[in-house]
C-alpha cells in the first residue's frame, strides 16, 4: 500500500463528512487544481487509445473483441476494442475471486478502493475525453462529472460502508450475571458480502452513476462485474483498468472486479442478472429494465430510473436571476440529466416578482426568450449543451412538433464552433394544459413542458401525484411565501421528493453534491435506492455472529 | 409524558448498548424482579378477562365480534371476543394516523414508545397467562419470550431506529468557496416513512417476533396493522392496547397502531398485503406465504420463515453435558421455535471425548437416552415441554412412525401434572442417512434426524448445503479442534448461518439475546431480515433532503 496512513485518514475525514453533511471534496472539480502538465497528457492518452486494441484490463486472454463507440461530437467511430469474454467466464472468474476478497479485513479492502480512486486520479483528463466522445457531455462537464464529482462519490459510499462495516465490535465478552454464577460467551460478529454483485452503466453517466455501486460492493466483500453500455465502454474501462491494478498492487486478483463488454446484438445485462449466483445488482436506465430487473427474486437490486421533474412557481425576488438559472438547467448537456427539471408549472394568474404580478403570458415568454438565448450564446451555448448522446434520443426530440400541441421552442441543431458534426439540439418548449398525458410522461432530452395551472396549490398537487405515479428526483420550486415553502415542502415530501428552493446564480437543481446531497430518496419510482443512504451499503452484506462458550 | 428525562436516558443507554452487543437486559428476565403482587395480579387480570369480551383496544366502535383461541394446556376455548373491523376501516383509519404521526418529532415519537413499553412491562404477568394459553409455552418461556425479552427486543429495534433517525443532521449550512465569492445553501435532512406497516403475527411468539417490527415501523413514522393468528391474539391485544393508551397519553390518534383480528374462515392478511398504500410488512410464519408476501411489488418486506437448524459433532470434553444442553434444546416448547436444532449429524466413526473414541452406536444411544429421560423427568420435562400449539402440528409428529425411517424415540405424550388435558407431546427421533430427502425439510415440533455422515467434512457440508437451499438460523458445533472450528465457521458463513461452539450448562443454541445476538441473518431461505441490524429499521423510511438557497 503506497501511503497507508494518508489512505486511512482520507477514509475516516470521508466518515465524518458524511455525518456531517456539510460541503466536502475530496477531489477538486476545477480542472486548473491539477498538474499543469495534466490536460494534454490525458488528450494525449485519449489519442492513444482511439483506433487501438484496448489492452489495460487484467482479466486473461480475450476470447473475442468489441467496440462500437461513435463520438457524439465527431460522429466518428473511436475504434477502440475492448476484450470480451462469455457471461460464464466472467461469473466462474467473479466466483473464484470471491472467496480470498470476502474473509480480506474490512480496513485492508478500503484502503486498497482508496488506493484505486488515487490512481484513477491520475487519469482524470483522459477519462475527461473518453466521457466526453461517448457520453456528449461538454468538456467541463465530463471532466467534472466522470472525474472528480465520481470519485467523490465513490469515496463517499466507501466511507459509509466502512463506518457500517465496523460500526460492531468484531469481537467482544458476553457476561451474563446469573446470580451465584456467571455464564460468558465469546462472540465474534462478521460482515458477510451476499455475492456476486453486477452493475449495469447508461450512457449518459457511465462512471458518475457506476462507481457507488461498484465500490459500495468491493468494500462489503463482493467482486463486481461491470456491464456497461455499448455506447459508453471507454470511460468505464479506465476505471475498472486501474481498479485492477490498485488489486494487482495489493496482491489481490484483479478479476474481483471485471469490465464485461457487450454489443448491441447480443446484450448480455439479462443473462447475468439472472443467474443465481448473481445476488447484488445495480442499475441506472430506463424504467422497463428497471422494473424487470426490481421483480427479480433472490437478489439486491439498487436502482436508478426515470422521473418527471417539476418546477413550481409561486413568487420570487429576481425573476431574470431565476429564468437564467433555469435556462442552465434545462441547457445543461441537453437535459439528458435525471435530475433535469421537465414540467413548469405556471398559475393562470401569472406569479409575484417583489409583490408585483407578471402575468402567465409574460412569464413564458420570458421563460421562452431565457431559454433561447441560452442556447445560442456563443460563449455559454454550444459548451453547456454539449451533443445529444444517440440518434434515437434526437429523433424523439425532434418529433415533438408531431405531438398536437402548443410549441413555443422548435428542437433546432446549434453550431458548435470546435466540432461540425457535433450531434446538438437546443431545447424545445410544449405548452400544454394540466389535463395532457404528456405531463404524465418523462420525456428524455431537451424539451420542457410549460403547463397552465389555476393556482400554485394546483400547480404543487400535479407535481406530487406525478412524482408518486411516475417517480420524480427534484422539484424546483420558487416562493418568498414562508407559509407557501412549508407547503410544497411537505407535500412533495409525501412523495418523496426533495424541494431545491429559489435557486439563482451558481447552483442547479440539477446538481447532487456528494457528502452532502442524497440523490434520488428511493421513496418513488424514479429509482428504489439512494446515494448513499446506508441502505445503498447495508443491503449489500449481512452480519453473521458466532458464538463460544468460555470455560 | 411521565418521565421524560429517565426515557430519554433509556434510549440513549440502549443505543450504547446496541454497539457495545455485551451483555444488556432492560427488562430483567426473572419474575422474581417484579413487585410480588405482580404474578397474582397477573393470573387475576387473566382470569377476568376469560368469556368476556375484549374492550380494552381504542378503536371505534366495533363491527363485528371474534375470537376462537383455544388454551393448548387445558383444551378449552378462551372465549374472549375481540372487536373486528373491515380492511377498509383499518386502512383508512391508518391512512388518517399517518399524517400527524409522521409529522411528529423523532424524539417524541421514540419516547412516546418508550412509555408504551414501560406499560407493557406492567402486564407482563397477565401476558405470560395469555400466551401460555394461546402458544402452548410453559409458564416460564411465557413470561420471559413475551415479557421482558419481547420488551427488550422492542427496545432494541427502537434504540437502532432511533441512532438512524438521528445520525444525520437536521439542518446545515453547505458553504461551497468558488475563489472570490461563496454558495450558501442551507439544507434539512428529514427521514420520511414509507407508508402503512402490516405486521403479520404467528400463532407461537405472537408477541416476541412482532415487536421488533412493530417498533421500527412506528418509530420510524408509519402507521401499523397488526393482524394475529387466530389462535394467538390475546398477548398481543394487550400489547397494542397499552400502545394505544401511550398514544393517547400523548395526545396522539390511538390508531395508529391497531389490531386488525380476523377469523380462520375469511383471513385477511392478503387482502392488507395487497393493498397498495400498504407499504411495509414484516411477517414471521411458514415459508409459503412468506414466500409471496418477498415477491409482492413495491413493498418493503421483512420475514423469518423456516429453515433446517443443525448440529455437528466432532469432539467434546463432556459428552453427558453436551447431550443435557442438547435434550433441553430439543425439548424447549417441543421444538416450536424457529431456532430449535433438527438434524444431527454424527460421523461414522463417532466422535472424541478428551481424545477417547465414543463410537456412533454409543453416541446416537446417548442422546437418545439423555432425551429421552429430560422429557420425562418429572421436575423438568412437562414445563420446559409445554404443550403442542395446535392440532395439526401434533398429526405431523404423530405421523413420523409412518415415514419409513428408523424410529428410535416415537413421539409420546408426556403428562402434565398441572394441565390433565394438556397437548403434549415428548421429542421423537428418527435415524435417517445422508441422501435421505427428509434431512432437506423442515420438521416443525418435536422431532430430530440423526444423520451419520463419512466425517465431520461431511456433516458441515451437509449443514451447509441445506442451509443455502432452505436455510437456516442456528447451527450448533461441538470441537475442540481450534482448525475445525475455524472450518466451521467459515464454511456455515458462507451459507450466512451464525454457528454456536460447544454450547453446555444454561446457554442453549435456541436463545437469542436482544442487543447482543442478530436473530436470523437475513442471508439464506429462513428470512430476508435481521433483527435488529440497521437494514431492520432503515428500510422503513427514507431521506429526504430539501435546499434552500441563503442570501
Amino acid at each position: 500500500m503506497p501511503d497507508k496512513k494518508k489512505y486511512l485518514e482520507m477514509l475516516k475525514r470521508s466518515v465524518e463528512a458524511n455525518r456531517l453533511r456539510g460541503f466536502f471534496a475530496q477531489y477538486p472539480e476545477h480542472p486548473k487544481a491539477y498538474p499543469a502538465e495534466a490536460p494534454e497528457k490525458g488528450e494525449k492518452a485519449f489519442r492513444a487509445h482511439l483506433n487501438k486494441d484496448f489492452d489495460e484490463l487484467l482479466q486473461g486472454t480475450p476470447e473475442g473483441r468489441a467496440g462500437e463507440e461513435v463520438s457524439p461530437f465527431t460522429s466518428e467511430a473511436l475504434g477502440i476494442h475492448y476484450p470480451v469474454y462469455s457471461v460464464e467466464t466472467l461469473l466462474e472468474n467473479a466466483r473464484q475471486a470471491r472467496s480470498a476478497w470476502r474473509k480480506e479485513d474490512v480496513e485492508a479492502r478500503a484502503l486498497i478502493l482508496v488506493d484505486a480512486l488515487e490512481r484513477i486520479k491520475e487519469r482524470f483528463f483522459e477519462i475527461a475525453y473518453a466521457t466526453m466522445h461517448t457520453t456528449g457531455q461538454g468538456w467541463v462537464m465530463s471532466f467534472q462529472a466522470s472525474g472528480p464529482h465520481s470519485n467523490d462519490r465513490a469515496l463517499e459510499a466507501l466511507a459509509m460502508a466502512y463506518e457500517e462495516l465496523t460500526r460492531f465490535p468484531r469481537e467482544v465478552d458476553w457476561v451474563k450475571p446469573m446470580g451465584k454464577f456467571e455464564i460468558k460467551v465469546h462472540k465474534s460478529f462478521h460482515p458477510v458480502g451476499k455475492g456476486i454483485s453486477l452493475a449495469i452503466a447508461c450512457s449518459t453517466f457511465p462512471v458518475w452513476n457506476s462507481v457507488p455501486g461498484i465500490f459500495a460492493s468491493l468494500v462489503t466483500g463482493n467482486p463486481v462485474i461491470v456491464k456497461p453500455h455499448p455506447g459508453a465502454v471507454y470511460p468505464l474501462a479506465i476505471v475498472i483498468a486501474e481498479l485492477q491494478q490498485a488489486f494487482l498492487a495489493a496482491g489481490h486478483e484483479p478479476k474481483t472486479v471485471q469490465l464485461a463488454v457487450d454489443t448491441p446484438d447480443k446484450l448480455i445485462a439479462k443473462e447475468l442478472a439472472e443467474n443465481p449466483n448473481v445476488k447484488i445488482i445495480d442499475y441506472t436506465g430506463g424504467n422497463e429494465f428497471g422494473d424487470y430487473l426490481e421483480s427479480l427474486k433472490g437478489k439486491e437490486v439498487f436502482t436508478e430510473k426515470a422521473g418527471v421533474n417539476s418546477v413550481i412557481f409561486d413568487s420570487v425576488k429576481n425573476l431574470d436571476a431565476v429564468l437564467q438559472n433555469l435556462a442552465f438547467s434545462v441547457s445543461l448537456y441537453s437535459g439528458q440529466m435525471c435530475t433535469a427539471p421537465q414540467n413548469f408549472y405556471i398559475p393562470e394568474s401569472g406569479i409575484l416578482e417583489n409583490g408585483k404580478r407578471v402575468s402567465y403570458e409574460d412569464m413564458v415568454n420570458r421563460l421562452r426568450d431565457a431559454i433561447y438565448s441560452f442556447a445560442r450564446h456563443p460563449k455559454m451555448g454550444p459548451g453547456t449543451l454539449g451533443a445529444i448522446q444517440n440518434e434515437r434520443t434526437l429523433k424523439m426530440v425532434q418529433a415533438v412538433d408531431s405531438l398536437g400541441v402548443g410549441l413555443l421552442l422548435t428542437p433546432e441543431a446549434i453550431e458548435n464552433p470546435e466540432f461540425a458534426n457535433a450531434r446538438t439540439c437546443a431545447p424545445s418548449i410544449l405548452e400544454v394544459d394540466a389535463e395532457s398525458e404528456l405531463i404524465r410522461e418523462e420525456l428524455f432530452g431537451p424539451v420542457i413542458l410549460i403547463i397552465k395551472t389555476r393556482d400554485t396549490a394546483h400547480s404543487l398537487q400535479l407535481a406530487h401525484d406525478i412524482a408518486m405515479e411516475k417517480g420524480a428526483i427534484t422539484c424546483a420550486a420558487y416562493t418568498v411565501n414562508p407559509e407557501m415553502e412549508r407547503m410544497i415542502e411537505e407535500k412533495m415530501e409525501e412523495a418523496f421528493v426533495p424541494v431545491s428552493f429559489n435557486l439563482t446564480g451558481y447552483i442547479w437543481v440539477n446538481q447532487n453534491a456528494a457528502f452532502s446531497d442524497f440523490h434520488v430518496t428511493g421513496g418513488n419510482p424514479a429509482g428504489n435506492a439512494s446515494l448513499a443512504d446506508p441502505n445503498f451499503v447495508n443491503r449489500r452484506f449481512v452480519w453473521v455472529g458466532h458464538k463460544k462458550l468460555m470455560d
